[in-house]
Order: structure tokens, then C-alpha cells, then sequence
């Protein structure tokens, strides 16, 4: 079974960017978002260096200098190319790189039919998970990089913006409730453990904030008064030039956005995209309602639909009761993020199947909007 | 009561400037830091503001350019000078604040003797409490402003690291507390209101670590391995060449700090100060121990010693269930911070006397070290 | 003569400050400008470092910090503050400051009444037309210091804005001319020596451009048609959002400007001030004329009236045949200047007394325009 | 003949990229340089604007966004892509962007075939022209570009350091001399016209500094010490850090240097490349000698060999007596150039055949070093 999900995960990478041209797999349009053909190298280097040269026979590495040019940010696997510079990477070429892949699966297919290390087997799931956390970012990546360009180019089918029910409100009672990830799957060390939280009523939205809910916040002025925001945010709002949800252009009276199918106007029913947490915030506040925290979130999960928007919460991304960070490379993964950080839950249309459950933490620094974030609110 | 109280701690305010020449009152060697003068002037307008024009019949403003020179953060108030330019204003002089402060006093004291409605002795409480506040960043912030003259002036006599006893664990059981203001003393908003939180079973130093403690892990080359950190504590490490707690010198083998009386050789006993919460949490990571949450602190406090330093909790800054900003300029006080800043628990010795409480919550950005900061370990 | 001299110019510099409080003497609003009080030290310590030191015998300097806090530029002298952090130092006060110009002084009259070695006599003369430049600075600095200061403080009496008669061209032949100074009298290594160059025919004007002169290129949308501005210069307009002279301010309909004598209505007929090499240019640019090249001023200066503005040319500062720079801390006075800024020739109302004439060479980088600095037109 | 010429030129630009992959024409490692693809585009862009629409009947434009794409810094002409997002343009890609120029050919073979107005043929000369300057960039840009790539990959078969024979003293009398260009070939508008100079007696070295000559410097410690330095170039050494020409790298011991063949060993016979007029000149004091004005390299440059290496002059990038701008877009060529930079004489092995002649005026920046820049040296 983890063979073919290996060899299943492993494709939907390359085939993502299957009407890419050579050229739109090179660039970096801010040091946040990666370039295609880095994704592409990065996540078959895991492979590579946490099972190939651990787990199999006298493993010779592909080339002496990928390890220094996809190292992401594993400060104990050694020294790296700096994180602003995986766009001058014209070399190894797209060719080079779908090679090198075809080089590491083959020798994972091999290894992954004669061994059951349940270490290699347990690292290899990592891998797969961490490969399917750059898919996602390979599309907004992808999203980001291309928007730069005057041409707005359109290089996949994809809606972004699929429609959704009215919103209600859901009650929970106070009281004690669990959260966190409890099981046999697979899911990250900051999930775990499950354990009680103490939580007072309180009422969250059935359904996420619209566009055309959203735009009634930016037409009454909400990106001009400093009211509604948070300090830090309303600093980022003067200091950016803040008007609206990234990707919006206004053209002759009407909004519309970019989306990885070209520009489109914006449909006024769907949920909102492209928000930082200091916009969802600011919006909430303008409602005079609030974002729910994770354990809200999480507790209610199961009573609504979710999984078009990473969905900002008011929690910072902090640890559970009695987190640890694993040992090695691997424990850098998570542990060292907990700071400046703001929870977000669900999934988005750009997460790839299978890589979605309830307690998933995913978190970023509260100014970020590249992902496809959206705003569930929370009252009382 | 409340005269009294208005008279000891307005006071306070000029006699911590006793010594100082006109010179140093004028400078702001950052962005985060104030002027002395700035501190005495926007304190007065506090009352000028939010008491005398509201309160007091047909008052006249002392000076029509004040309230833009001396607004600190207060949006609702209207323009207000560039908080990077405090620095630049020679004039009004120390002279000429001292008369402004004068007469605000004067018309206060007229005041307070013949009105008691709640409203304005409550906003009263409250600016005696903000200038408290500023109390304790007039000495932090002349220390830091001082501390870039390359004589390292002496400039008030104060102990700043007073010593402490051996530390020993306390343990506190899992279980349901509660943590939060409650009863008639004054309070902010943010530590409103009693509320229950669920507490897993943990332990906690009796005594904070101390500047011996600490000067193991620089020698250990704590500063110069990414594994003890936050990705963003290592990032800022990196980029500010960060070596030592603020205001230490090494000369010729030993260590020393800056205080606002000079430099001093450090007391290997006394508890550490000027860390950041970076600097905090990498010792805590290089100990295997780890800091407590606020609610940790709180519910463990009133069995041990605290307030020489604003101890560094785990917990990010965010509102309390229920929590709800006042209306109006007032209400910009707290909720817009919360957001990016970690909260400090305690006090310190720079703290005004009765401006303390275990319920307490302080909150900086995770770089900020030029408060009186410590670190207390948890466990478990 | 020299100890007159002496006396003369050293007391000078501190009336000019007579009407300042002591906070005044202390901020530094760009690394471009210095305090008052750093002026009064520095030009101090030229005499002990260069005078003291070297020709006083058994001479025992004043404080063994200061020549590290008043150095300014002399990479052969050693260490030395930060020229951005000449603004943190509130200590050594005023008083103190003049007491070192006291002492100083002191010692100086003693030498100079005992001693006539030539050497020194010779460093005595270059420090007095050092400290007659300071003084210029100082009135400058100040200047940009105050203009920070929402209340736009008066602190001297002064007019900065004499008037002058209309204007002619004046012409002059084709031909080989000399340039440079000859002669007994003190001029800096980098007016010397007298030297012949060839010049075209060409016209310069009589008189300055004026306030109401300037003001049609204002209000002709100069500032917004990239067609008359250098590339650097445009950069530097779109950059700092230049929209016309420093310390101009439009207040319903009406210009403005900042003085040391407090704000003005400008004078339509008065020589405009404060505009940088790249408005210079582009005011010519737009009147299809030039600026004149230092050689073509030099040439034409007896025939017109210079002295209230620092007259920007459109020649680069670069050095004469065969200048050569002097040996040790001296010969960084001018040499190493001699790239990326523009030559200024004449005076300002500013200069002092007894320090210009026609072979003076001045020199600013293009965008600076704290100087009084003006535009004479040049053609053909 | 210019059917001939046009024809040779533009088939030049394509050939130079002949052995490059898609992915290595779209970066942009910093603003100052251009992708490959940019180059291409904006050559054929030049043709279109300034003699397609303006000379062929009834001309349609290729693309309506092209212009937008592709325009450098002419303002007259319109707005377009921000200069530091050049880079980011993966499409149109380079086989469009080939098909781009293979259109605008086939018509401006088409015009060339059946007009012979003066003004058009004037124009496409400085097309021309224009594009053998764009073709020494994408072979310099191309440089910087590639040496980010860690793996320093070769892309062409060149020799950038040709060999050369010893230097000598070459003497120069005083008097009247005459620069600037005349006559009837092509010449751009900043070296006419020819004029008298003045010229006092020098010395000019017959040939260029070498490597091994400049590694003495460096052995020396003169990227150490400031007294070599302008104070701007000290300035700049300090601030990026700089401790020899660009492209080289120190390893055990040896130096090696970064050419578009890949890393070579330095060779200590062949003039030193890649030096910013500060280096240069640092390097002129060190030897106690000086740079050449641009007036004394033309006077004396029939005496001398040139053409490997831009020569750094000491002279700032400033109009000609009389020189006027063009009218229109094709007047922002030169002028407005005319500040901050310095001359650099003679031409280098990436200067197009036949884009060379003793009266052209190349300029830059003096921190920039990414052309192949060179040191002869003069005295007194």
C-alpha cells in the first residue's frame, strides 16, 4: 500500500505543473514562495537523504551538490543555498531535476519492495505528507510568481472560488472538551496529544464569510480606519498600501481577481480568499464578532462543512501540553515555528486529497495571504 | 484618597528625573523608546485630555500645539507626531513641560476636591495607572538612550540585580483553576474576567535563573546553535549579531553590564535581566525544560518570591474569553496589541510601588529586551 | 594677527548660539547634520589634536574620551563615534563643553603668544578657516534640526532672504583662461594650483534665480514631467516625494518657508534657496539653458555680485592638474571627497565673515539642500 | 549596406545564446541587469516603436502588451514593467519572444528594401548601434546572472582574459588639444563635438594593469585600509564587504575567477577585469600614480593599445560645450545620464565588432563592476 501511495503522490507533483512552460518553473517572486522546479527537487532531496542514504546499501548520492541546492531550511542536514536565491537556480534545468526524480523513485520503488523497516516506513509517510504540503505551495507558489506578470497568463482549469450554503449559527455548551490528534493514522508532532481544554459557550458560523459580504466591509471604508484593526496590522495596511484581498484589481467599477485560470470576476456568493489574519480580524471586529480560537474550531469541526479555506483562528500557534520535538532534522519541522505565528484550520481547494483531518494545525505569520485563507466567525 | 494618591504619583514621575541634566531628558536612541520630557508631557496630557476637557467647566487647553505633540498611539484623538521623531523636539523645554505639568496639577487638584462622579474619578484611576507605566519605561528607557554614550554615565543610584535564594520545584496537580481579575481594585480590561482553564500537571522553579546560570550557556556557544531556538529567535540572532544579553560588555575576560549607575561587574548570583523571550525560550530549549503558559504562572503564584524582573511566560497575548474593548480612545489601551507579543508575568524593580499583581498581564514583541526581563523554568 | 584671529573666530561660534537652550544643542536629525554641541567640541579638538598635541610641550589632554567622542572624518586619528550617533550624547553637556572650549582656548592663547613656528601657525590658520566652516554648518544644522519641530521655533534674528537687482547676461569670449589660487593668503589644497583651460564662448547671468521665478516651474508641473530631471535626479524626486524647495510649505494657497527666524511668506524677488544640484539642473533644463561650469563662473565672477547663495555649477568635483594630497590626518581634508558630488563656487549669507573668495571651491552631493544653495543660469 | 548590416546585427543577439537552455534567459539576479529574453525583446521593441509605427504604412503592432513588456526607461513613450521585475516575465517565452523578432524582421526587411528616407535610416543605425551595446550586456548580464548558481556552470567558449605585452611610459606635452567626435560615420550625441581642451603635461601607461599586479594590492592590504579610498568607496568597500574584483574566489590558497567558460585559475599576465572605479582608483594611490582624464586617454590613445578592457577614466560623465538633447524619446538616450558617473574610455572583449572608437563615451555608476572593467594608469 505505500508503494503505490508513494508512486501516486510522487506523480501528482510533476503532473501539477503539467502545461507549465520551462520558463515559469524558474522564478521566485519573493522569498516566501518557491519556484516550481525547487518544489520538484526539495521533495524527491528528502526522499533522498532521510531514506536513500539511510536505509539503502551503498546509496550513491545523484550529484554531489543538490544537497546544498534543495536543503530547505534544515539547519542539522548542513548548509544550503540561501532561501532568496532558489530563483537564479536556472541550472539544473527542468529536464536535469524530472530526471534526478525519475533517479530517486526508481530506487525507492526497489527499496520500498524489499524493506519494512517501520522507521523507513514511518519516514517515508513524513515524506509523502511533506510532499503533498508542497503541492499545495507549489500551486500557490505557482499563483503567487505568476502574478507579477502584466499578462495575467491562465496555466490550469481550476475553480477557486466553488459556492457554498447560508451561514447559520451553531451552539456549544461551556464545559471540558479534548482536542487533538488521538490514533492510527498518520499526523504531524504538533497535533498530539489529545488532551482536555476548558472552553465557555460560544456560537461559530455554519459557513465562511463571502466575497460579497467582504466587499461590504471594504465599500464602508474598513481598509481606511484604524479602528477595527490591530496595531501590528494597521501598520501593515499604511505600510503596504493594504485595499483589498490580494489578487483584486478594481477596472472601471468592478472587482475581479487572478486566478490560476487568468483574471475573473469576483463571484459575490463565494467564500473569500487571499486575506491575511490581521484583514479577517479587522473584518470580525468591524461585525462586532470575532474569530473562534483552534479548540472552538475543532470542537465544533464535525457540525460544519469546511474545506475550501485555510481558515484563520485567533490562537497563536503555540505547543500542546507536554510537546516535544523529535530528535535530528526531523525535529525541526514544527517546534521551531511556535512564535509569531497564528493558527489556521480545515483545508483549501488546493490541498491535495487525502492530506485533511479535523485536528491539522497549519499556521503563518499573521501578514501572509498567499495561501487560500478564508474567515469563519465566531460570538460570545 | 484619590488626591493623595494623584499628588504621590504624579510627583514620583519629576523626582525619578532628580538628577538629570537638560541634555538627557531630550533623546530617543530608537523607535520604541521615549524622551524623558516626552514621558512627563504625554502623562500630563493624559489628564489634560481624558480629565480637565471633559470634566472641568470652560477649561482652556494650555497650549493648542500639545495634544499633536504629546498624543502617544491614541488614533480616536486625532494627529499626533511620528513616534520616531519624539526625539527631535527641543522645545517645549524641560523648563516649559515642568510649567505645563504644573498647571494641569493645579487645575487637578481644584478638581478632585470638588467633584467625585465615578466616571471621572475612574479615568482618573486609570491615568494614574498609565503614568505608573510610564514610570517604569522612564527608567528603562533612559537607560537605553543613556547607554549609547561611550562614558556609560552614572546617573541615579539603584540596585538593578538584587539577590535571591536557591530554587527548588513546585509541583501543581492537573485539574480545573481559575485565572483572571476579580473584586474592587482597579484593573485593565485584558485581565478581566475570572475565568476557568484546564491545567495539566506541571512543575515550576521557586527562583528565576540567574546570570551565573545563564553565563553556562553563552560559554556553552548556546548563541551560536540554531537548535536552541525559534526559526525567527535565530533569524533575529543572526541578523542583530546577537552574543549576550543587553547591556553586557566583555572586557578582558570578564563580564559586565551597564545600569543606570554605571557599569558594574555581574553578580553571578543575581537573576538575569534584559533577555528577550528568544533569548528565554533557547535557554529553556538548551535546559530541556521549557517556560510556563500564563495560566501556569498565575495559578502557581502565590508560592513563590516574584517582582525584580517580568518573567517571559509561553503565551502569546490574546483576550481572555469574553473580553471586550472599551469604547472610545480608551479602548485602544490593550486589544489592539493582541496580536505578535508574548506575555510577561510580575513585575520588576523598575515597577512603581502598588503597581503590582499576580493577575497582571505585561506583553512585548518576543526582541524586545530593554525592560527589566527574567526567565523562571517549568517543567513537564 | 593670528592670536586676534584666533579670538575673534572661536568666540564667534559660541554667540552664534547665544539664543539657544541647552536642549537645542543636543538632537541630530539625520546623519547628514550635527549637533550644535558637537560643532562647539569638535572644532575644539582640532586645536588640542593638531595644535596641543603636537607643538605644546608636556601638554596633558583635556579628557581621554573625547578625542574618540569628537573626531569626525580623520581615519588617521583613530576610533570615533558614529557619525549617526552624535545626537545620543547628552553628556558632556553644554557647560561642560564650554569648558573644555575654555581650556582650551586658554592654552592656545598661551601658545600662540610664545610660539611662531610656521608649522604651526600654518595648522592654526587651516583650523580657524575649519572652525569658520563649522560655523556655517552649524547655522545649517541647527536649521534642520528646529524645521522637525511642529512649532517652528524662532531662534535667531536673521534674514536669510536678501533681495537683488534684475538680472543681465553677461558675455564672455572664447579663449584660454586661468583658474585657481595664486597668492599669499590661506586656500585649501584643492583651490591650487593657478592653471589654463579653454573655454567656449558662452553667457552667464548677472543675478540668481528668484522665489517667484522658481515658482512658475512649480506651478508649470516641473516637479512632475520626468522630461527635465536627470535619471538619478527623477529617481530621487519619485523617491522622497520632492514637490518643491526645503522648508517650503503651502498653506491656503500661500508659500511659506521655515527661517531660523521662524516661518515666512516667501519673498517673490529674493533669490530662491535650498534646492539641490538636481532641481538646479532641471529648473535650467526648463528654461533651455545651464548651469554654468566652475571654470566659466571662475572666469566671469568680477563681473556680477555672488555672496548670498552657494551657487551650484554643473562641474564635478574632481581634482586640479597636479593636486596632490597632504601628507597624515590633513590630507583627508578634501582628496578624498573627490567623487559622486558637485562643485558649488561663491558664498551664503551664512559663510562667515572673511571666508570666501572667487577661487573657493565648494562641494555637496547632488541631492543635498540644507545649504543656502542657489542657481545662476549660464548659456550657449 | 544597411540591409546588410541589419541583418548581421540581429543575427548576432540570437547566435550569442545559441548554447543556452529556456530556464537561463528569464533571471535577474539584481536590478541592474536584464534577463537574456529581456534583450532580445527590447532590441526588436526599439525597431517597432521608433521605425514601424513611425515608417511603415499602415504598420499593426505585434502585441498590444509588448510595448508595456519591453520599454526600458524611455518616459517619453509611456509607462512600463517595474526595472527589478524584468525577471519575472516567464511569458512571453523565449521561443514567442524569438517569433517576436522574426516578425518585426521580415517587415523592417521588407522597409529597408523599399525606403531610403534619411530620417529612418538615421534611426536604425542607432538601433543598431543600440543593440550591439544590449549585446555586451546580455553577455555581462548574462555573467552575473549565472554566477549565483552555485554550480558556476560554463555556457560559451570565450577567453576573457587575453594576454598582453609589457607596459611603458608614454609622455604627453602641455597644450591645446582637440576631442570629440567628427566626421561622417555614426557617433552618438554625448562626443560631439570635437572641441579645444587644455591639457598640462602627462605620462599615460601603454598598457594595462595586470591581475598579478593588482593581487599585490590586495596581498598588500588595501582593501584594508582607507587611505587609498575615496570616502564613498571606503564606504562602499565596508558596506558589501568587498576584498577583491568581482568573481574571484579564494580556494586553498590559490585565486580563481568566474568566467561565462566556467572557473578558470587567475592569470597573473592578463589585465585585471571587473574593478569599480573605487578599487581603481584606490588602486592608482596605492601606487602613488593617478587615473587619466578622459581627455588625456583620447589625446594619447592612437599611441596605445585598447580594446580589452572598459578603462576606468578619472573623469565624472558631464555634457560638451554645446551639447544639446535630441528631441523626443531617442533624446533620453545620453543626457540625462550626465550625473554620478564616470567615463570609462576604449572598449572590451565583449564589446560587439565594430562598436568601437577612440572618441566613445561609455559610462557607469563608479560602484558598478559587472562590465569587464580595467585600470591604466598616468602621472603627473
Amino acid at each position: 500500500m505505500i508503494f503505490n501511495q508513494y508512486k501516486e503522490i510522487r506523480e501528482r507533483s510533476v503532473s501539477l505543473c503539467a502545461d507549465l512552460d520551462p520558463e515559469d518553473y524558474v522564478i521566485q517572486a519573493a522569498e516566501h514562495v518557491s519556484p516550481a522546479k525547487w518544489h520538484l527537487a526539495h521533495t524527491t532531496w528528502f526522499f533522498e537523504t532521510f531514506i536513500l542514504k539511510k536505509f539503502k546499501e551503498n546509496y550513491q548520492e545523484y550529484h554531489a551538490d543538490f544537497s546544498f541546492l534543495f536543503n530547505s531550511y534544515y539547519n542539522a542536514v548542513g548548509e544550503r543555498t540561501a532561501r532568496n536565491q532558489r530563483g537564479l537556480m536556472t541550472r539544473p534545468t527542468v529536464k536535469e531535476i524530472l530526471a534526478y526524480r525519475s533517479f530517486v523513485d526508481k530506487q525507492m520503488y526497489a527499496l520500498l519492495q524489499e524493506s519494512t523497516v517501520s522507521e523507513m516506513i514511518d519516514t517515508v509517510v513524513l515524506g509523502l505528507n511533506h510532499e503533498q504540503q508542497h503541492q499545495e505551495l507549489m500551486l500557490t507558489d505557482l499563483k503567487y510568481n505568476l502574478s507579477f506578470n502584466p499578462l495575467r497568463p491562465s496555466v490550469m482549469e481550476i475553480n477557486e472560488y466553488p459556492g457554498q450554503n447560508p451561514s447559520e449559527w451553531l451552539d456549544i455548551a461551556e464545559g471540558i472538551y479534548e482536542i487533538g490528534f488521538e490514533g492510527d493514522g498518520f499526523s504531524f508532532d504538533n497535533e498530539a496529544t489529545k488532551h482536555k481544554v476548558y472552553l465557555q459557550e460560544y456560537s461559530i458560523a455554519s459557513q465562511l464569510v463571502t466575497n460579497g459580504e467582504y466587499l461590504e466591509f471594504i465599500n464602508h471604508g474598513g481598509y481606511a480606519d484604524p479602528q477595527y484593526w490591530h496595531s501590528d496590522g494597521w501598520t501593515w495596511v499604511e505600510a503596504e498600501g493594504i485595499k483589498c484581498p490580494d489578487y483584486w484589481e478594481q477596472k472601471e467599477g468592478s472587482w475581479f481577481y487572478y486566478t490560476l485560470d487568468g483574471m475573473k470576476e469576483i463571484d459575490l456568493d463565494a467564500p473569500v480568499a487571499h486575506v491575511s489574519f490581521y484583514e479577517a480580524a479587522a473584518y470580525a471586529e468591524w461585525m462586532n464578532l470575532r474569530l473562534p480560537t483552534e479548540a472552538e474550531w475543532e470542537t465544533a469541526a464535525e457540525k460544519f462543512d469546511w474545506g475550501n479555506r485555510w481558515e484563520w483562528t485567533n490562537s497563536a500557534y503555540l505547543p500542546y501540553p507536554g510537546f516535544a520535538k523529535a530528535p535530528g532534522a526531523i525535529g525541526e519541522y514544527n517546534g521551531k515555528f511556535m512564535v509569531n505565528q497564528m493558527v489556521l484550520r480545515g483545508s483549501s481547494i488546493a490541498t491535495s486529497p487525502g492530506h485533511s483531518r479535523a485536528t491539522y494545525r497549519n499556521f503563518f505569520h499573521p501578514h501572509y495571504r498567499w495561501q487560500f485563507t478564508g474567515i469563519r466567525l465566531c460570538k460570545k
